[in-house]
């Protein structure tokens, strides 16, 4: 099964699919989708739409995962934010794809064994549980370490008897 | 030429569509669209964007208009009310249509006259501007009066020579 992990964000959202059989994982493809801040606010909203939706054609993952969003001392940047990660949400829903939601601590305890972990260390233990991968950014591998805590999420799921 | 109002929400989103001919104003229709607080949040999301896309496509307004959205007491809704508001800008402005964003200050202020005007003066004046309308409810008769505030801001701009 495909997974896809998204880190939204109304000017940068990093996004990374990844390959679960069984308890294997891989690295299928990641990326970042870019919008223009010269453009009007749903004008971007309905480019990253339009991208997201494209990914999730070009793809056809079996399901997918975010990070739960927290307000931060900007509260207009949480906004922003809120407006892009809502967009990506219905535009996977759209294809029928459930979309996972995860605390931010929840997926560092899953890559790195501690919701106290630094963003490095998600990083670099993201690189060694998938071999070969080659990472395009910080928003990609934040995507990557989102798809692999749902990945061990599901098969935990799968276990239940 | 027909003008759409928003006023997104989470679990409803009024909407509002006037004719705008010349300074003369008239309804033409408004409701409000729910989604189901069982579903999950993408599942929502996704439903609200597909309304909204009935919406544009049933009526084809040439603009469109929000009100601007302001970080409240409680984040946990504002957070909701984003997500809601980014999929509502993105529906709208796939389908090629521009999207007007006002202070809800200017809002009471283009409809009462005072930004200080209180929501049943506001909803008073909506019923006035626009003989013979039956307004859904409270969140129709917001998005009404955004739509009138992007008419006469329309109207105002054309005028500029």
């Amino acid at each position: 099964m495909l997974i896809l992990g998204l880190d939204p964000g109304l000017a940068t959202t990093g996004w990374g699919i990844i390959r679960a059989e069984g308890n294997r994982l891989s690295h299928v493809a990641n990326g970042h989708l870019k919008t223009d801040n010269k453009e009007a606010l749903a004008r971007r909203l309905s480019h990253l739409d339009s991208m997201i939706s494209a990914l999730v054609a070009d793809h056809s993952p079996g399901t997918a995962a975010v990070e739960e969003v927290f307000v931060n001392t900007n509260p207009q940047s949480t906004l922003k934010l809120a407006h892009a990660r809502g967009v990506a949400m219905a535009a996977i829903a759209r294809g029928g794809i459930d979309v996972g939601e995860y605390a931010a601590r929840l997926v560092k305890k899953a890559i790195v064994g501690t919701g106290a972990a630094e963003k490095a260390q998600v990083h670099a233990m993201v690189t060694r549980l998938l071999p070969g991968v080659k990472i395009a950014g910080a928003d990609a591998a934040d995507a990557l370490a989102v798809a692999i805590c749902h990945a061990h999420h599901v098969a935990s799921a799968r276990r239940i008897p």
